[in-house]
């Protein structure tokens, strides 16, 4: 088989794992279709966003470790998957397992983060449940509603769509990267903020959303294998947060790496019409907010991105499929994507 | 302070937690008020139901080891919480963590209780998140839905009401005494299956309602702090599961134990006046159900139960802050209840 018949590692083990389970007649999106869970309520025109996300793995391999920010990401991360199906907040649950262990500057410091992101993303906390345990584990699940209009889902772009992030790329990979390789170093600032005010302007332009809390790379590898379109991207150093740019060329990494990570920045990546290109822009303006275009769909599915004066592709399902391949040990990856580099083919097209 | 005006232990510390996150214009419920947490749709007549529960330290104290049971659990307990409201369902979004030691044998037996519990609900999976970790943990999300009516919630009960309860009573108290105190007994079998049919019924009929997930003597005392009543209880021997009845009796200790549990076994509790008796007991039987009448609300914020031919006087706080007093030591717990026993006031009312 072939790449682009193969699955990616993640999706095959939830194929595995969820296939025998039935599904809803009332579900809009298909599995792995959207960010959110898309549920038509009966007797009403309305949809239901719906998403659960823990920091797990995060707390585990050392990731996160300030207990504000864990906190704060617990919020996050389901707002985002909110965000890019272009809900409206309704709520969140929170699941904490606390340990004892714990001190109580520690757990104030973490309930602030949850209040304070909760608060951010207009997402009250309905409701919950609090467990103790040996390790640290938070999860939630979080509740949008989209009164009227279709739902965004992952699906529908075309070859002659552009494509947009919703602010500059590369910070989450530039943190993890500090602080996974480079513990020595001080990771660059990272606190982001949910996209739930622009997500809803988006739904009404945009035909295929996603968020990029896996990196921006699994993200156009995901979206090229919906919707059977490629990507050419800008040129690197236009798409990245030139707090990201800055800590690749310190590193002496390069800077697509950045864009590489298993671990993203969780900004929105969509696809708008041409003919709707100009009233988006005109409306995001009204939000006081400038999204980024960052490229365009093609018609051939293969991910390029604009390099040392070249289009470069980027063999984006052994990019994404190498952090598992690495069994999650970070300096193994760094070894493989430093191999994948050598492959990147340069100057295939002016 | 006395008993009435101090808050149970773990009502105390979720204040603590939660005490400062905003609330939402939207939800129906205060907190600790209902099973789940109830939702007015905007546009809409209807109610969301949503509630979040974890199989957590069920995992970690040796009480659940069977991956089906702990797949098939998971689920149950967030399908209990939204029968408790009387709410229909509408699906489950799952959190697991799974070790990476897990033989596929046993994963397979997690995704087949899951799958099976499911079904057995009526609650589709709607999607998840699936994490790697050291340890087995398993979240979920259920959500429903009250198209019409008012929501069922753990307050309305006046003196008047008669108590009832959906099933026989005390078996996950005897399945968890079994597993913790007695590891060379086999417990009973227990696999409890959702109220959720019969509470869309309850809910037309009855003041109030809560499940027992934390056994049957805290659930109790917290309809008498909620209501500010009492509740009189039927002999114990009536009350009981027959199987939980003799397990108390082989192990030698006060039937009442089985009811004292902090693990229930997930029926539900809850009060309908006089006058909607008759109707409701006829609609149950509709449905092939028989209710169980265990008792009656009475005046005087107190809890007793029909033993040895007298009415004892039971202190549900006490009772119920036992386990967290224990330190959560199953011995040190029964150690405490042995002494809670001879406390008892016996025969003082006929």
């Amino acid at each position: 088989m072939n790449a682009a018949t193969t699955l990616p590692r993640e999706v095959a083990l939830l194929e595995r794992l969820a296939g025998g389970f039935g599904r809803s007649s009332l579900q809009y999106n298909q599995r792995h279709e959207s960010d959110a869970e898309l549920i038509r309520l009966p007797g009403t025109t309305s949809v239901l966003a719906l998403t659960t996300d823990a920091i797990s793995e995060e707390i585990e391999s050392g990731l996160y470790t300030d207990p504000y920010f864990i906190g704060w990401m617990t919020v996050l991360v389901n707002a985002s998957d909110l965000a890019a199906v272009g809900a409206a907040p309704i709520g969140i649950l929170l699941s904490q397992t606390l340990p004892s262990s714990m001190a109580d500057r520690e757990l104030e410091a973490l309930q602030r983060g949850v209040r304070d992101a909760c608060s951010a993303c207009g997402l009250p906390v309905l409701g919950g449940d609090t467990n103790f345990g040996t390790r640290l584990h938070m999860g939630a699940c979080a509740v949008g509603l989209i009164e009227n209009g279709r739902p965004l889902t992952r699906r529908g772009a075309t070859a002659a769509d552009r494509l947009f992030a919703s602010g500059p790329l590369g910070l989450g990979g530039a943190f993890a990267f500090a602080r996974l390789i480079q513990p020595d170093t001080a990771p660059p600032a990272f606190q982001p903020a949910s996209r739930l005010v622009e997500g809803q302007v988006v739904r009404r332009y945009a035909t295929c959303c996603m968020d990029t809390s896996d990196g921006v790379l699994a993200t156009l590898d995901e979206l090229s294998r919906l919707n059977g379109v490629g990507f050419a991207l800008h040129a690197v150093e236009e798409i990245l947060h030139p707090a990201a740019f800055a800590a690749a060329r310190a590193a002496g990494l390069p800077p697509w790496f950045m864009l590489a990570g298993p671990h993203g920045e969780f900004e929105l990546l969509f696809t708008v019409p041409e003919q709707a290109v100009a009233a988006f822009r005109a409306e995001a303006r009204g939000l006081g907010w400038e999204p980024q275009e960052i490229g365009a769909a093609r018609p051939q599915p293969e991910i390029s991105i604009w390099m040392n004066g070249c289009s470069a592709r980027l063999d984006t399902r052994a990019i994404r499929d190498a952090y598992a391949d690495a069994g999650g040990d970070a300096r193994a990856y760094l070894a493989r994507l430093l191999r994948l580099n050598e492959t990147v083919t340069l100057c295939d097209s002016p």
